[in-house]
């Protein structure tokens, strides 16, 4: 950490700093410049209340930690990819994989179909909502362990592994039976207590970031996961909210390449919510892919006119078969190709 | 709801979308423009979903909901004020109260002593954390049960009614019963599954404004707890993400006038969190006075520098009473007194 | 024009909104629904300001324009492509094309120098400024008319045409002279004595996005520049500002589609100043490409160390000459290729 | 400037870093922590682009400058209150000003009207513009100098000292004759030619904050005048852009004690654009004066259903009496008076 001393700090003022570090055990190093006295303060493990516990005190112009807030997470701490086994579909390596299905589970045919649609067209993995976090409460608010069960039965039915959304601690036990995957969403990126106790599970566990979290809180949300003990943390970015109102989100490509150096986790990208517009969706796949992204997550529903939630981001699935064509092109200019399930998988 | 189609729209597709309205019942009527024509759905009740989902529909330029998606926080709803009583303390009258104590329960000491500044210096709430929601998993979490005890202990001792935060469904039991009005947090203002639990007690319930929510999502999100039945809800504005990096938060005042046209709900400005710095906290507290704000709620700790969290933001005793002092003239100046405890209270 | 009054609005109030329309000379359609009245007016050439206008008046609930501000711009009003053509090298059509240089002149061996190097390796125009807007009047503030006839020697050189920024209507006559692009930066998109003074030319001009405007404030400044008789307008999507502090800027990538929708003007995307990093530019160049647009705008310095000013997000021409390679397979992937210089253009 | 080097940093690469400083004639200074080596450049004056410079450099974690880009700004260069004196009306000192006027000179009556009647109810300045910086090219865009006369007579009238808006360095000679300050909008705060005009003027200056620039920038932006030579300069802020629709911008009022804190500047608060509709001006206006402003500059129209532009957030004239009335109180409540004019003034 760097204490900068203001110009006008009176020696009493550069005294209480260093009295309050030593206080707490830290050797502090005082250089006297031109114009103002800094104070390095050398060590690791701060409380992260440091730098704005400092930065208050008179005389003091400002105080910047120097080291990450996160460890686990960061790719100082572990170098090589993290690549996650999902039922033998690798997320993370050299392969792209795409997830894909209802925003919702609505009825038997609706996610039985489409999941056959999906598998049939390159899909890898299954997504669909059985808990939905929604903005209105007059909404649909998910089908809750009915959606679970018919899940299951998509996953016996075409062998794709499943990925749903828990909202609460409370639920885990319960989606841990039918979910490969458990996905956290935006809204509870930093619901600690869901974080700690997924942190106590085995199964996977896609983070999205938060839509007004910065990158160092998202990293500090895998962490709290990672520190648990569970290790297979995938992030996904879906976009975050800006002034701009045309689109649902503001989908923030740049951090696909910005989380490689920083992270050794696997990176997704959901062009879904990150636009909201269904014809929005196959340009940002195909973009996600081109900036590195390691998977996408994208919604499909045989007819989005009609669909309970979420319908206009949705493509058919003969938009998807589209845009996986385009897609696989793109994933190999990047050296890489499209993940497909194994014969162990199926 | 009014769907402007595009100016190329075809005859097909507008029969397309009226179709669409009438198979889900609703009339739809029709105008010719000069330009372009128009759809209007009269009526009440429609899906929250309506807007988007024709808005992506082919020919469609715009769709737009123009009834509100929240009732009972409404003013149309219910024209007066919501007073509510937090033990004979009214919040929401022409009383102007301060919520003042810790950021998180530390030390029997501290609390009993944090207490008892603020009360004899005129606030009539006291809070105080036992369940800390934290960016990092490295920080301070609270003292949790323990932490309640010591709040209890304090309402014996000051007569205070106290505030403390809530993160998840399981601790509602516990929480209410050291508790007087449940917090929910920034990070949890869509935590839904938290405000259909507490939407179910009988306790007040003081709901802050997420760091990204808008004003509609907010007032839906009280919407879920009135609709489970609790009508004694206040707002909370705690500041805004913005890009300026120099506050934690941007405070924004003008949600204090605009929330007094569009819900009958209380509101409250948290000056502490909403700049993150000590020395801004007494002005913005003047300024939420003088906005109309129902009251403030500030953090005040004996010593700052040695706080397990925020100390940054909390003002010493002394400083607490310097603020209320100007902080009363203001008040009156806006034809509103302080609130005092009653006999009755104590 | 969709006027919606409130449950509560008198029938005074109503009279005085369609009063107030005809006053104007326009027609209102009154609609009495189930709980809302609402007020349609047919016609187009509404005031920008009739919105906000109504909208505080006694009684109204909200106004809401249906037709879009900009005319000339739209892709109602031109469906086909504009195609620019700027010395031989097309820009919008089935062509991606490459501009690259350095931010600042700085002397006659780096711009000859790094104008070579792109002109090698791809790129077909160059841009370099010599008017630069700095944050800081303590930076390089460019070089100024030296710096355009370092400019013009390059072109000589090369064949490259050249693109550079100009910041007040007092330069344009010079700045006419020496380039064949004029850009106008972020800070000066909202520049209307600008935009007006650039439309009276012939010279083609590129809009860049104003760092915090949304997409219609930027249709609407191209307008400006199309009501002044200049049809050759493209746009520069270069990052908006967010909350995330970690990028320079968030590259909004989800607007190239959006614009092709909307617009029939080419749009440029700008990875260096989208993200501020060199190490990104890559990946998001190439993200760029699969989104669909029509080309990127890049620095690059054959020093970026030694840099006068944007060192940090400057390619070197070997990252550059790495860039292009995989950009031409992804061009190719979204079914376009490469924009090459023709015999007429050298 | 600190220079922190990532954990895994080569001896290579900091001799690399070092060497880069050397070579420009700084010293650095090397210290060897726990995980990470950290540099620190004692001296004043480091070129702006040093950071980021540094920043993405082999083995660089982060660079961080520790003394502030502006000087002439700061409190450090001056401590004691900057007051401007207008034409005998004082801003800046334990006076609150009021500026008061239509956002647009429309017509003659219209505006020695609303001067008289913003004079008889306590204003010490009129606003009003005669260039108009407009979102839509097919907005009113001012009367030009047609609308500096009538501002001229204005002045004649009442006595009133004038501020009205320039937007290019081309205006700066014509405005000059007629204004008493001249107002530099949020579109032109980084217009830098502008800024360097005005800077060698010797007329007040208001310069009024990007609707999405930091602190920083602003003070940057006002460096630009000082240097210049001009020393009047006065800074405004009226709102920044947000992620909320509902108003127009969001008022940032807690930047009124930060820039006490940093400059020695009056800094003035403009609620009419910080909010967009006129009943949210009042409380905006009080809180404003609440949280130590040195003034507020208003939009007051006899009209304002008619008003050219802006009307939706002008006070009638008896709205501004009503305001002026409370708003004395709260003025006084902060130890200050509401300015007045001298009889030299008038």
């Amino acid at each position: 950490m760097i204490i900068v001393m203001s110009p006008s700090a009176s020696p009493e003022q550069v005294k209480h700093v260093v009295g309050r570090l030593e206080e707490d055990g830290w050797g502090a190093e005082v250089s006297h410049g031109a114009e103002r006295t800094v104070i390095g303060v050398i060590g690791t493990g701060f409380p992260p209340e440091y730098p704005d516990m400092f930065e208050v005190m008179d005389g003091v112009e400002s105080a910047t930690r120097i080291s990450k807030g996160y460890k686990l997470a960061s790719r100082d701490f572990k170098p090589t990819d993290t690549i996650i086994d999902v039922n033998g579909v690798k997320i993370g390596g050299d392969k792209f994989v795409v997830m894909a299905g209802p925003c919702s589970v609505e009825t038997r045919d609706q996610i039985l179909g489409t999941a056959q649609a999906v598998a049939d067209r390159g899909a890898t993995l299954l997504r669909g909502g059985a808990y939905k976090p929604r903005t209105s409460p007059y909404s649909f608010q998910g089908l809750g362990p009915e959606g679970l069960a018919l899940l299951g039965e998509a996953r016996a039915l075409t062998g794709l592994p499943v990925i749903t959304e828990i909202m609460e601690p409370g639920e885990v036990d319960i989606v841990e039976e039918y979910t490969d995957v458990f996905q956290i969403g935006t809204r509870n990126m930093q619901n600690f207590p869901l974080l700690r106790r997924v942190g106590q599970t085995n199964k996977p566990v896609m983070l999205k970031r938060g839509y007004a979290s910065t990158i160092e809180e998202w990293l500090l949300a895998s962490e709290y996961i990672l520190a648990g003990g569970n290790k297979n943390v995938m992030l996904c970015e879906r976009g975050i909210r800006t002034f701009e109102p045309m689109m649902r989100n503001t989908l923030d490509l740049a951090v696909v390449p910005m989380m490689h150096r920083l992270t050794h986790l696997p990176i997704i990208v959901d062009p879904s919510h990150g636009t909201g517009k269904w014809y929005l969706v196959k340009p940002m796949a195909l973009a996600a892919a081109a900036a590195g992204a390691d998977g996408i997550i994208v919604e499909v529903h045989p007819d989005p006119d009609h669909a309970w939630s979420d319908g206009p981001q949705a493509l058919t699935p003969a938009n998807f078969e589209d845009m996986m064509k385009t897609l696989e092109v793109v994933v190999n200019a990047t050296g890489r190709t499209l993940a497909v399930m194994t014969p162990a998988t199926v």
